[in-house]
């Protein structure tokens, strides 16, 4: 157990103080050293004897219907073993969930998206691969598209779905529309609050879609056998999402199909879905060979992700003693070619970080030409937190309050109504709130010529279904088997809830993340789920093996069960009449007691603990430029309770990360035709180290009690705050307060130069 | 589920007609189609990037001190990345069975046979690490050598192991002896057994050593990074045991290995050691590189393997009734270079197919200078068989008697004491003798100048340890994983049993072999062990699961448990007021009920049913060149349960092959020098399918009560009897009884012609 160079933490625990003997503790992570060495084995690193390489020919167009398709030619070039196109796929069916998922791996009888998939071809080399894919013939007729979401609303817009008729609209409407869904929450009455108040502020924001930018560009090698069997190694956040997905495009039983993980390069949510698994996987059954794909970044920017760009509109009602009593909101945000649930999601997040008597949420799901969004850490809840906390903002400003301690005086605690239904359990916002105000960096001076923001997010995180099996080795050392793919350092934290259970040495522990054969059904890591409920299961299957442990030293001294605890890793007899048994001793001797000990766990997480985090941040801005330079930056965070503070730590600096590129430079940039004119990271500029500061850390642990070491899940929520921290930070050093994103330079230098005029 | 062309069986039972719906049947294996189509992966298959090639130098001496090696000229070689000899190698404690694993492994201070182990070359090609090897200087001062059991018995032999004093003899010699071991099993009284019998026969017999004859030469891939861990693929018969064996001789802790089980082309006992996984293991470390060794077959003969050669002397009396009362045995066998427990079991089987009231058997365990004797298929019990068998066979023609009525009249059953001391169980002896008895083979006529031999062949079986872990999928599939790999089908096998348990059809059971790091600790596979005790843990888990079923259905019907049945497949509430629930239908709805289900079974097996063979021959000899020709042949066995009867037929057809081999033809041949001079399958000759006929088989069903399904094991006895069944058709064919094997066209011959003259 070491900490080389451990970010700054300065939380209010997260430093093993907990009581616990390995919770909270720092060790190195079990796959570090292959990971720093480059042994780590990503799904492109794997070449199987006879593998060809798959290429899959994208449209150029952003909506065309398909006239034909011809693949002579490509099928002649040299090195062709199996060509594939939308035909060689089961008919999709008319709407629905599963048509996106098939119709997004590959178009059937339109194409949605410049980028969407239209035809594959497997060859012995990727360059012919490619030549042959560019051979392909296929005939367009040309469709008029959209690419924003005012045009895709509009009443004469182009139509993408026939099909799609607008729910959430009584009556339901009969003409298909771009609108896939209205969503609606509201308590109270907002005309009333709006009446009371005696401040209203009425703003319009928006945002600009952004990618997941993960390094690790999508990619599988896939192996499919006579028998019609599949073996697929995949880079996903979650394999047997893979498998199931795989199964649901190509209409086979799931049981054909075996996923092995491959470490996983960055996902954020991006890699919860599938493109390109079912491609290979057709190929590889024509040429009876193993096929792999990879994709080239300018693919993954045309045709996967984004997180969605939205519209929204809100009004904001508060008295003079800064309570803040009404909200009326309007959310749209972009789906994507296929229908999401985007808005809901913004619509549940946007007020949660606040009381309110008086609220009305209504959210629009809009389908527009351009790849279908996909989760991005927290979805949804960043626009939305950008529109509520500029406002709230000004409020603080008109009422003279300090911004956190209006936060403080509005914020939920449990017991009270969440804007979309329940009530809240133990939550920590408060706290996190508190941890700020009284950071070193918020009780610092404010340089000369800074601004400084502040912002809260909410997020919910989810709980779902995760296994878990634990084997107690020979020698007394265990090993730890889930389906949770290792994204963030759930092996150290998988190993660490085991040693805590066990009492055993951490670095006795292996931790393994298991294929879909040899673990139990474990769902995709979302939603912050992982360390909360696949550690569940560990823990539950360490429990069963310490009834096991027990139970063998009862059987060795001839005692009662009853009579034998737990403790530290041995059996203690409780009568002391015995010497205590280790763990090692007990499985070193277990085939006389009855064989190898394991236990397997499984089951349906129920309880996740909403997460919040609130930040601060100083910047300065660049007059002649518009350049924001960030200066400082404090995150605070709760974890509930942080297992491996440091990979809490990194989980929240990484959101933050992103948070700022989100709101200072990302976005896609389109030319008229509908195609993406920056797909690479020379034009899509994420941030890189140098260009921030280190993002000072404050974990804040309130368990939640749901967990047995009351875990919440840390890896989204980080990134909500920072979009409405940077647009507040640079409103206080500018005077000017900017509501459309990304806040880059020319952006910021024409609200400057309009304020001057 | 199919019977392609299944071999004939006329057994009591294996045909599905014992009340199961799955066990029984024969469904096609789930590996059948990889392996048939050449997908399935050996270990010599893998490739990795950066890989290198291991070549072991080998000594040329059978029995020689290693003055020094020089390893300068091959470390200054093109391509070579890294050279160990023994002294990379920890320290090998002075004796016991850790020093002979490690000296078997690499050679210290001296070579005990041609062959042996005495440095390693990792290179980029396997040509450079051939050439670099070769380049190694060893000086060697040349020690007198003993290659057969009568030079390393006498007084004057050169001694092997300064330290290796014999066992079992009071008091313990002081002087260092080649014979390790003195094992003496005695009931009753000899001499006066002897003096009551009506007939004494004494006759003395020898057998040599023979190869495994497994067509995959040993082959690894050890990949070990830089935090010290070790990942290997390997072809064995236990990957845990590849895994503790390797960290026993690297001095490492189990827990830095990781195996991954290879498909298995062949082992017969020969692969339940092992011989290059911790050369190539310090290869890699060295080299920072993965290092592939693959054995040529030439290694394979003159360092893995052989079953050992024997010397043994039987003196039997029996009554003129045809009761035998008496045995007196003098058992010798080969350990090759380090002890082993050879003669000890030998002493076990040598009269176990006979009810005695006098024995006296006595053995020694003689080392001498070639490769330590390795497991093969009932190990030491087919010489022992020969001996017996031979002897019995000459008293039913004394006594003028049936020799399988003979057999019959001398038969042990239920609770008569075995020859080494407990109890007989549930055995199946009797009704084998009865199922070739009443065969079509032996009730046919025997044709015209040909003759006609039987013997019986007893072997005990074993437990052990197993694990299994059964994981339903949400489709309502399931996968079975064990840590057995699968040697003769015991994926079929496992996937049977949870069929019958779940009440599943079995093509929805995909069986797994699991590496050490995602299953329970699992012994290796010998003592046919695999489907009785692994099997018993798969049923253990199923049945756990079946639990687990019935309470979600419980908890969907908001019943009592108890009133929900589990039959056939489906959730059966007993009041009859809910519609079944089938597995299918639990699992998709598992997530809404606790989660996804799974268990895991460990044990440690009891009550091995011991087995029993019965074989019938007819053989013709060419008189002019004394080859032998099988012309029919028959085995019964004993399976207690014929979980899948293709096989059970597979195993017992395989044993008579190889125990036909070793009667007829196999042998080392050794030059003065001590140089096998027949290290290849051209000089060294297997049966192949041309030499044989069809082996028919009779699966005889005694079910074995300490198994869910009566399991008994099935892989080994069937090599027992044919040693003895072709001598007495041999004999019944020529009148000339030959002792010493193999029964090889000059043997024959010399013989025939010495009978003549």
């Amino acid at each position: 157990m070491s900490t080389t160079e451990a970010p700054p933490s300065t939380g209010t625990n997260g430093n093993g103080t907990s009581g616990y003997r390995w919770v909270g503790t720092r060790p190195v992570r079990h796959d570090g050293l292959d990971k720093v060495a480059g042994k780590a084995r990503y799904a492109a690193d794997l070449n199987l004897p006879g593998m060809l390489y798959g290429h899959i020919l994208r449209s150029p167009h952003p909506h065309a219907r398909i006239v034909s398709i011809d693949t002579s030619a490509a099928e002649a070039m040299p090195g062709v073993k199996a060509v594939v196109t939308g035909a060689d796929f089961p008919e999709a069916p008319p709407k629905g969930a599963t048509r996106n998922l098939m119709c997004t791996v590959i178009a059937r009888d339109k194409v949605l998206y410049s980028g969407h998939a239209v035809a594959a071809v497997a060859a012995s080399t990727r360059r012919e691969a490619k030549a042959a894919a560019e051979a392909i013939e296929v005939t367009y007729e040309l469709l008029p598209h959209v690419l924003n979401i005012s045009d895709a609303m509009a009443d004469d817009a182009p139509v993408l779905h026939d099909k799609l008729f607008t729910r959430g609209v009584e009556p339901r409407p009969t003409e298909p529309s771009n609108i896939a869904a209205r969503t609606v929450y509201e308590r109270g009455d907002v005309e009333q609050g709006f009446a009371e108040a005696d401040i209203v502020i009425e703003r319009e924001f928006s945002t600009q879609a952004v990618h997941q930018g993960y390094i690790e560009p999508h990619a599988c090698v896939v192996d499919c056998d006579q028998e019609g069997k599949a073996v697929i190694w995949a880079s996903s956040q979650g394999h047997f999402k893979v498998r199931s997905a795989t199964a649901e495009v190509l209409g086979w039983d799931t049981s054909r199909i075996k996923v092995i993980p491959a470490e996983i390069g960055g996902g954020f949510g991006g890699k919860t879905t599938i493109y390109i698994e079912p491609v290979a996987a057709l190929l590889s059954t024509k040429a009876g060979r193993p096929v792999k794909i990879v994709m080239s970044r300018e693919d993954v920017f045309r045709a996967t992700g984004p997180a969605p760009g939205a519209i929204i509109k809100m009004k904001v009602g508060a008295r003079n003693d800064g309570t803040i009593t009404t909200a009326k909101a309007w959310l749209a945000y972009e789906n994507g070619a296929f229908q999401g649930m985007a808005a809901m999601l913004g619509c549940m997040c946007v007020v949660s970080a606040y009381t309110l008597d008086h609220l009305y949420v209504e959210g629009f799901d809009v389908v527009l030409n351009r790849p279908v969004n996909v989760a991005y850490r927290a979805p949804s809840a960043p626009a939305a937190a950008f529109a509520m906390d500029s406002v709230v903002d000004e409020i603080a400003e008109r009422v003279g309050m300090d911004p956190l301690d209006l936060r403080i005086q509005n914020c939920p605690s449990q017991g009270d109504p969440t804007p979309y239904g329940p009530k809240w359990p133990m939550i920590g916002l408060r706290e996190c709130l508190e941890a700020i105000r009284d950071s070193d960096h918020y009780q610092s001076e404010l340089p000369e010529g800074q601004g400084r923001g502040v912002a809260s997010g909410f997020w919910f995180n989810i709980g779902e279904a995760s296994s878990a099996t634990v084997n107690l080795n020979e020698n007394g050392t265990a090993t730890v088997i889930t389906g949770s793919p290792d994204i963030g350092g759930s092996r150290a934290s998988m190993a660490l809830m085991a040693a805590e259970e066990l009492g055993l040495d951490v670095h006795l522990i292996q931790p393994v993340v298991g294929d879909t054969e040899v673990v139990g059904f474990t769902d995709v890591t979302e939603g912050s789920r992982a360390t909360f409920a696949t550690g569940m299961a560990v823990v539950e299957a360490c429990r069963d093996l310490k009834e096991q442990l027990r139970k063998r030293a009862a059987k060795t001294w001839d005692c009662d069960m009853e009579e034998v605890e737990w403790v530290d890793g041995s059996a203690v007899h409780g009568p002391g009449e015995q010497e205590p048994l280790t763990l090692a001793a007990i499985t070193g001797n277990a085939k006389r007691t009855g064989g190898p000990l394991g236990a397997t766990a499984s089951l349906n997480a129920r309880g996740a603990g909403p997460a919040f985090s609130v930040q601060v941040a100083d910047v300065s801005v660049d007059q002649e430029t518009g350049r924001v330079t960030v200066e400082r930056y404090t995150t605070a965070q709760d974890a509930g309770t942080a297992i491996h503070p440091s990979y809490v730590e990194g989980q929240m600096q990484g959101g933050v990360v992103q948070g700022i590129g989100w709101a200072l430079n990302e976005e896609y940039i389109y030319s008229d035709d509908g195609n993406l004119e920056n797909p690479g990271f020379l034009d899509y500029r994420i941030p890189v180290a140098s260009d921030l500061p280190m993002i000072e850390t404050c974990i804040v642990e309130v368990p939640n009690p749901s967990h047995p070491y009351g875990v919440r899940g840390v890896g989204e929520v980080g990134i909500v705050p920072p979009l409405p921290v940077m647009a507040n930070a640079i409103a206080d050093a500018t005077g000017v307060r900017i509501s459309d994103l990304p806040l880059s330079p020319p952006r910021v230098l024409a609200a400057l130069t309009a304020a001057d005029s």
